[in-house]
């Protein structure tokens, strides 16, 4: 199949420069305030996204630099299979996260819950839609024994080795 | 800033062969099943994934040739700035769908809930975990006056003229 080009529309703007002290998902707890710099030539796609509380990130893990099939996620001890995880080093290094919007100024979006590393590439914004994304109740696998670990805990350098 | 290169690590098969009759996302009345095909040089990864009941398949859009920074939703009769909607032609293509994990047979996921068009190129899955991914009661800006329409209306062409 065909190799997929994609280009940076903007770049995230974060707390964090060091992924050492990062948090790991823009859970309730993480209030983090962050700035995404959508380049001007998208900014006319922004209308209407401030009726949204919270938009989708997609964003390029651009310190990724290899994957392994089998990792231990930070919330866990024993290995976990790749796809059964969010970690950032994978076969197409390509970020989510939930931000809540605060506002936007001209091409500039103010965000809080960020969890992404200062400088980030950032690939496209979607609009959430909890009719669309979210399954209340689903079951988390691995992770449910880690929930009770989930809002705080924040990354190592792991995956950064 | 630099470009990202992807390479899909599977297709997805859906029942959608046409974009006239797809659904607009995988809400909770489209039962629609599919099967997501890994290349087997990824199963490894799928260890573990099947903990959970919902995955997010991040994909290519890959009928998308162009795009418009304002759209007319299939939801709506006005104009919206396309990153207030999920319209498949974006600047970077990619498709994020939340789908439900009946079971996973060697590199094959089963799943429900699909709104993809068959042969779909697939790019990543990550486990869906609503402490991540929800924002229960979030605002849906101009979404909230076509809420009553979402689950019913399917897509036409206009994206694919």
């Amino acid at each position: 199949m065909e190799s997929v080009i994609l280009k940076p529309i903007g770049v995230i703007r974060s707390p964090f420069t060091d992924v050492k002290s990062m948090p790991i998902q823009p859970v309730s707890e993480n209030s983090a305030a962050g700035r995404i710099e959508i380049f001007p030539e998208f900014a006319a796609g922004l209308t209407d996204v401030e009726g949204f509380s919270h938009v989708i990130l997609l964003y390029h893990f651009h310190r990724s630099q290899t994957y392994s099939l089998s990792v231990t996620p930070y919330l866990d001890t024993e290995p976990r299979g790749l796809f059964a995880t969010r970690a950032p080093n994978r076969p197409n290094p390509i970020g989510l996260s939930l931000v809540r919007l605060v506002r936007i100024e001209g091409s500039h979006l103010h965000v809080e819950n960020i969890d992404v590393l200062d400088g980030t590439p950032l690939l496209d914004i979607k609009p959430h839609v909890p009719e669309f994304d979210c399954a209340p109740g689903a079951r988390i696998g691995w992770l449910e024994k880690a929930a009770a670990d989930m809002r705080t805990k924040v990354a190592d350098d792991r995956f950064h080795r």
